[in-house]
């Protein structure tokens, strides 16, 4: 077994935070946009999951001898300014959300797996076993698109405004905890490196839904 | 076993969409006003609960042959109703929102036990098990009381404006879905004694909390 190399309790407390306002907002969006209780109840389960992800990272965390809050605390500020720059305005923005930031955090997760003792190892590969609960999202928005292709525009919009602003605090937060910017990338990889990929991978996301992910 | 009498769907109906908007109203709560990450997660791990017992409720609706959507439906707007008079303002009023709510929730469960099948009454028990969960919302508001006694005065006034709305939103729901009423009351009693010992129950709670249940 490896020990936690440093940087792993910020890379536990981002997750940590991470899911844990996940969850409330799914909740609050799923109050104010969901057009139907089914809906809302739909987007309630990925949010209930994600507090589910939380509690697992907050004991992980409290298992190092860390205390959860003060690990979450240096990421409160950029995941809160994340929320507020994509506060959505309707459904279809909530659920394209949902899909492209549940997307971005599980590519996040993956990339993180690689790099962390085995314990930290299995509770990233059980967060990554829940992959397929946004599928709803996905399929929601492809139907929306289809009965109305004018959407597509404004959606390709909406998702770079997602996926752009995501970068812009990651890039704040790769600054401010170098720790784990370095626990991150692998040698002769760089943070840029790693969000190019993240890039990629969301643009793939996009194509899956038939929307380009550049204007 | 006994067969499902009839009303037993408006039960479901009522309590899941209770169980679901509660849990999207603490999540919403949680985000505004909880004074730490830690409070934050504990009224969230509340609410999650409360997701669970919604699952559980929206099973055995489906498993009835109903739409779990068409039985909650009547209920959506007595209980929108009854969070919009009530929207906490701070983080003590939140926490006396889901102590005295949830205890209205259970007594109401209680209730409703005696006089349901029993795979519903299961499931009851199901949730009823869950019971000290809240606790969590006493003890704060307890120590918050001892710390400063004058915030007895206005947390007795918004604990009764609580029960006096769940009351006045209860008799609308009486009145439109008489099945539903008769369910809850046996032989020799009426829905009026009922309203009567939810309120004895609530005087019970208050006082455990040092506070005057009447003006």
């Amino acid at each position: 077994m490896m020990d936690s190399p440093p940087g792993v309790a910020d890379l536990l407390g981002v997750l940590a935070y991470a899911e844990l306002t996940a969850f409330l907002r799914f909740a609050e969006d799923a109050t104010r946009h969901a057009p139907s209780l089914t809906d809302r109840a739909a987007l309630g389960g990925l949010a209930a999951a994600e507090y589910a992800h939380f509690q697992l990272l907050r004991d992980r965390i409290a298992s190092l001898g860390v205390d959860p809050e003060e690990a979450m605390a240096p990421f409160a500020g950029p995941l809160d300014e994340w929320h507020a720059q994509t506060a959505p305005g309707d459904w279809l923005e909530t659920l394209m959300k949902a899909y492209v930031g549940t997307g971005i955090a599980l590519d996040f997760y993956r990339e993180a797996a690689t790099r962390v003792d085995d314990e930290t190892r299995d509770l990233v590969e059980e967060v990554l076993a829940d992959e397929g609960r946004s599928q709803f999202a996905v399929e929601r928005v492809s139907m929306a698109i289809k009965e109305d292709p004018r959407q597509s525009g404004r959606l390709a919009l909406w998702a770079r405004r997602l996926v752009g602003e995501a970068l812009s605090q990651g890039q704040h937060v790769a600054l401010a905890r170098p720790e784990l910017a370095t626990l991150l990338v692998s040698e002769g990889d760089d943070i840029t490196r790693m969000f190019a990929r993240l890039t990629e991978a969301h643009g793939r996301r996009m194509a899956a839904l038939g929307l380009p992910s550049r204007p």
